[in-house]
C-alpha cells in the first residue's frame, strides 16, 4: 500500500471561455489518484451515489487504483457546478450539491491503514481527523484544505495541521489561516504548528516550498492554452506524492523535485477539460516536460560560454 | 561610455502601510542609474527644476554617474504623489505634476551618443524616438513603457518597440499592448515586431524572459518586509543592464543571469523608502543574495544523495 487518498469523487459541470462539460468526472480524490497512479499504486477512499457512471469507474480501474474504499450509497453523487472567466486562477461556484457526500464517513479497509503516504484532500477537517485516527504511523501525511474550513472549522483544522507532515494551501488560504498579509510570516506561523513543510500553490505563478531552514520556488509550466484548471491543485498533490513514493527517503532535495513533478502533472491537467488529459498522460510526457522545467529555470548552466 | 539612461528625475511623495516620505528622490532615471552604477559607469539624461535639492545631486555624484546630461530648468521639478495598500504590487497615483518635465527634450552630449547600452525609461515614446535618432549604433537598446502610452501613443510606441533589442513591460502591459489575454501569445506578438527579447515583470511573482526560441523564469526574492516598491522596475532594469555591461557579449545565458541580478537589486530597493537602500548597497550584498537565488531555485543539485 503506497499512497492512500481520502477526498471527494464528483460529477462536475464546468464552463470556461474555451468550452463546457456536464457531469464530467471530477473530485479531489479522483484528480489526485489519476496523477499519483502514474507513479505508484493508489488506494482511494470516497463515496459516490448510485447514479455514478460505470464508465468512470472503468477509467479509474485502468490504473493501479484500488477502489475497495470507494463506497456506493443510495442517492446521487456529489455535484459541483462552476465557471471560470479569463482569469483562470479563480473558480466561481454556481452550485454545490453534496448529496451522498453529506453523510460521508471515511472508514478504511484494514490494509489501507498501513499506507506509507496519506493525502487528506480538501474535506471537513473532522473527517480528516477521523482518517488520521485510523492510519498506523504513515511516513508522510499531506493535508489540503480551503477557505471554507478556515472560516468555519478553524479549531478542527488546526488539530489536522498539527498532525500533518506537509500542508498544501493556496496563497490566500495561507494568509487567511495565519491572519497575516506577508506570505513569509504567514508561512512561519503555519510551520510553527508542527508540519515539516508548507507548499503554497500560486496557480499560474507556480508554487513555493517553505520549511524551517528551507525555501524553494518553482514556476508554473507556461501554457498557451489553459482550457480548464479544475483539479490542478489535486493533480499537483498527486504528482508530488506519487513521485515521492518512488524515492527511498523524503529528503528536502526529493521534495524539491516532487514539487516540479506536481507542477508538470498539473500543467497537463489544465490543458483539457475534466480528467481528459490525465487519462492519456504517461511518464515519458512527464519526463520531457520535467526536462523543459530544468532548462527554463536554470541560470548557471547556460548553453554558451565566454561570459 | 557604458550605459546611457534617459528618463525622469522626480520628487516622490509616497505613502505605504509602513510609512511615508515627502519630496523624496525618485524617478525612473534615478532608480536605474543608482542600480546600474553599482556595476558600470552610467550617463544620465533628464531634467530637474531649480528647486531640486543639491544633496540629491551629491548622492548621485557619489557613484560613477555622469550628470552632464541632466538639464536644470527654471521652474519646479517633476513630482509624483502616490500610495500603496497591502497589495504592494499596485501603485495608486494621487497627483502627477509634470512641471519642467512637460517640456523635456532629451538632447544628448556628443560623447553620450556612442553609449554601448541605452535604457529608454518610461517616457513619451516620441521622446524615446528622439533619443534613438541621436545615438550611434548602440549594442543594446532596452525600452520600458507603461499603460498610458499604450493607450494614447500606440503608433509611436510601436515604432520604438520595432527599434528595441529588449523590451521590459509588466504583465498587464504586455497583454494590453498585444491585445491578447494569454501571456505566451501576447509575448510572441511583441517579439514579432523585432526585439530580441521581452522581459515581463510580475512584481512579487518575479519575471519572465521571452525570446524567439527561449524561455526563462526567475522568481522574486522573498521579502519579509516590502516597505516601498517604488522604483523596483527601474532598479531591476538597472541591475540587469549594469550586469550585462560587465559581460563580454550579450548572450542568452548572460541575459538569464542579468535577470537574476535585476531581481536581486529590485528586492533591495523594496526594503526601504525611496532610494535609501540603493544608496548603501554594494556588490558584496548583491552577490550574497544572488547565491541565495541560485540555492532556492535549483532542484537538481540537492544537498542530499540517495534518492
Amino acid at each position: 500500500m503506497a499512497v492512500l487518498v481520502v477526498g471527494s469523487v464528483a460529477l462536475d459541470t464546468v464552463e470556461t471561455p474555451f468550452g463546457k462539460v456536464t457531469d464530467a468526472l471530477g473530485g479531489s480524490a479522483v484528480y489526485f489518484a489519476l496523477a499519483a497512479s502514474l507513479y505508484t499504486p493508489v488506494a482511494l477512499v470516497g463515496v459516490v451515489g448510485e447514479d455514478f457512471p460505470a464508465r468512470y469507474l472503468e477509467w479509474l480501474r485502468q490504473r493501479p487504483i484500488d477502489l475497495r474504499g470507494l463506497q456506493v450509497r443510495p442517492g446521487r453523487t456529489f455535484r459541483w457546478v462552476g465557471w471560470y472567466d479569463y482569469d483562470l486562477n479563480h473558480a466561481h461556484t454556481l452550485e454545490t450539491h453534496l448529496n451522498v457526500f453529506a453523510d460521508f464517513q471515511p472508514d478504511l479497509p484494514a490494509d489501507y491503514r498501513r499506507a506509507r503516504f496519506v493525502f487528506l484532500a480538501n474535506i471537513d477537517p473532522d473527517l480528516q481527523l477521523r482518517v488520521l485516527d485510523q492510519v498506523e504511523r504513515p511516513e508522510l501525511v499531506v493535508v489540503d484544505s480551503m477557505n471554507y474550513w478556515i472560516a468555519h472549522k478553524r479549531a478542527a483544522l488546526t488539530r489536522v495541521l498539527e498532525r500533518a507532515d506537509i500542508v498544501t494551501l493556496n496563497e490566500a488560504e495561507v494568509r487567511e489561516y495565519a491572519q497575516h498579509p506577508v506570505l513569509l510570516t504567514a508561512a512561519r506561523r503555519i510551520l510553527a504548528l508542527g508540519p515539516r513543510a508548507l507548499v503554497v500553490k500560486k496557480g499560474e505563478y507556480g508554487c513555493v516550498l517553505f520549511a524551517n531552514d528551507h525555501y524553494f520556488v518553482a514556476p508554473a509550466y507556461p501554457l498557451e492554452e489553459v482550457r480548464d484548471p479544475t483539479g490542478a491543485g489535486d493533480s499537483f498533490a498527486g504528482g508530488m506524492l506519487g513521485y515521492l513514493a518512488t524515492c527511498p527517503r523524503v529528503t528536502m532535495a526529493a521534495l524539491r523535485r516532487a514539487l516540479v513533478h506536481g507542477s508538470v502533472v498539473a500543467s497537463f491537467t489544465c490543458e483539457a477539460f475534466s480528467v481528459e488529459r490525465l487519462l492519456t498522460l504517461d511518464r515519458a510526457a512527464i519526463a520531457a516536460r520535467y526536462r523543459e522545467f530544468r532548462e527554463f529555470t536554470s541560470f548557471e548552466t547556460g548553453e554558451e560560454n565566454g561570459d
